[in-house]
């Protein structure tokens, strides 16, 4: 059974993976916390980027002679696979340590056994504990590797009344600075921003996370389907962090010479949403953040391809002007895509609602 | 100096003031609590209906003898005029109590002095306990008198997306049973509820309060400029509540012959907005709960007659269909109408939002 002090130290760890969002990719993010026999914590560890040593052996190495005798908690399940890095099960067990508690078990078929290995090696091996928070910091690589596609995270500003801009298109600024500081953020914990091309065009947006020290930038995304919205000079198309167009196969984007150009099916209405979220996917990213505008995120909507809805909400009115969401294919009542709202939050004077698709057989 | 036990019983007379919200109209709403010369609670009232006795004369009943040498908390300066009733300044001097606190000053020119006529019976007197507690219970009768016309609540139910309805008309229902019994809260509490042609086309509204025992009901307006929409026979000239058909001056409502028609200057989108606010306030109604649709509400925004914005916002997306508000007036992202959040509270799965506009120079 584990008790407080154990729910305390697995809380931690779960703090610990969290520094990992948005650098670990295609890997999960992971946290570990090592006590000895007395109870004491004597290592801490996260992992902090693929190809870097997992969350374990940053603890053990801390922990060293201290973990004998001890007990590991960490958000995954341990791994069992010699991978860029030994096997952290076996790490566990040479390293002395006689209980492990593990939130959430690994759903990676070439990860998965480390609790079988911890087990037959004798060590008491408990599943679970917080487990629901261990599963939220961990949502994007849990849902990439249940749907064989990045986590996508809808992400819009907009009025109370559902505006995203004015009448006349100008927007600047509907929500305040520390709801724009606030979606740096949410950049830097994503492995790629996407945008549509409208908003290439209208807005020549940057996409970089700006004002975050020592986070990962995101790989940044316009959907072009026509390949007219970025122009040569855009700001999308600096250096400050990778940059992919994602073009119709038909496309001529014989102007941008020095991009990244990805080629895709068109559908009716754009490009292919799930074929843009494979490539992805095949790129390593397991996050994605959906900045706009309406119509792609409509896209998304309408291809069944969003997890996760942020929405900044400004208090304010304008009556007239874009909105948030636009051609999601819904055409009545109850066909709308009903949402469960998990976290409302004050970001500055504006309001944070966070909301996840409320689940359907899929 | 207020002690916390003289705001805990400051906080009783303000619950007990909300209580007659929807049925003082035009008057205040106001509690009272009166405490003997030892502290404890000897009487408790509220002004129940106009015309009716104050709130002082129902506690000053109830604690009889008790008040002498006792303490009154009232959440509104006792009157000083003799109106209906007797002014409840003299009936505290006369019931022997030697202390009153009262949290807001009346602003009404024939009822203030209460507490200047206290004073020189050498009653000592404060003002201003829990007087924004105070100001919020009594903010739509506070507004009339401030503005000469009824304090305007304008209530919204939206999609997280900002649609009122899906792309083919349907809205039953986007959001939960929760949400819309919390509607006829608003409704009891308000003295008229007012919809315009478009809601009264389709939706032929019932607007009368369910599911309240024992609240007033308020008087219906729908305002129909050219007498088109409110056909015979509609569910909002029945007689569950008295009904108010505001059309223009040259409008043929000879197909209403037994309705209350109200008749108002017509502007270039619809009927003068102040002229109708005027109208109401001229009937006593004091508070205004408009529950739209999108074009009224618009045609309010642009009055400036919004005092209040409370929405209900569903977790639901629908990327087309109707909004909540349109024709407001505003072009351009620096006039639009900035508001402050004042409230975000779960109604089963929605939210609702309360939001009041920011202070501008009147």
């Amino acid at each position: 059974m584990a008790t407080a002090a154990d729910a305390d130290a697995m809380r931690r760890a779960i703090e610990l993976a969290a520094r990992g969002l948005g650098s670990t990719s295609p890997n999960p993010v992971v946290g570990c916390v090592i006590t000895d026999a007395s109870g004491a914590v004597v290592g801490e560890g996260f992992h902090q980027r693929a190809g870097g040593p997992h969350a374990e052996v940053h603890a053990l190495e801390a922990a060293g002679e201290r973990a004998r005798g001890g007990t590991a908690y960490v958000s995954l399940e341990p791994c069992n696979h010699t991978g860029r890095t030994g096997p952290c099960a076996q790490a566990l067990i040479t390293a002395g340590v006689i209980r492990v508690f593990y939130a959430v078990g690994d759903p990676n078929p070439q990860a998965t056994g480390g609790a079988d290995t911890l087990r037959a090696a004798g060590v008491r091996t408990e599943r679970g504990l917080l487990a629901d928070e261990a599963e939220a910091v961990n949502t994007a690589w849990l849902t990439s590797v249940r749907l064989g596609r990045p986590h996508v995270t809808w992400k819009y500003a907009a009025t109370l009344d559902g505006r995203t801009a004015a009448e006349d298109g100008t927007s600047r600024w509907i929500t305040s600075a520390e709801a724009r500081a606030d979606v740096h953020r949410l950049r830097a914990e994503s492995d790629a921003v996407v945008v549509g091309s409208g908003t290439a065009r209208t807005d020549d947006p940057h996409l970089a996370v700006r004002g975050i020290e020592g986070s990962t930038q995101p790989l940044r995304v316009a959907v072009d389907t026509n390949a007219t919205a970025v122009k040569p000079g855009a700001r999308i198309l600096d250096d400050a962090a990778p940059t992919l167009i994602a073009v119709a196969e038909d496309a001529n984007a014989a102007h941008l010479p020095g991009a990244a150009v990805l080629r895709l099916p068109r559908t009716a209405t754009g490009l292919d949403i799930p074929a843009l979220l494979a490539a992805l996917h095949a790129r390593g990213v397991r996050s994605v953040l959906l900045e706009g505008g309406p119509t792609l995120a409509g896209a998304f909507v309408a291809a069944g391809a969003v997890d996760k809805v942020v929405g900044y909400l400004a208090p304010a009115l304008l009556g007239a002007g874009p909105t948030a969401l636009a051609g999601a294919g819904i055409s009545t009542i109850t066909e709308a895509l009903r949402l469960d709202i998990t976290e409302t939050v004050r970001i500055g004077p504006d309001l944070r609602i966070t909301a996840t698709p409320l689940a359907k057989e899929r």
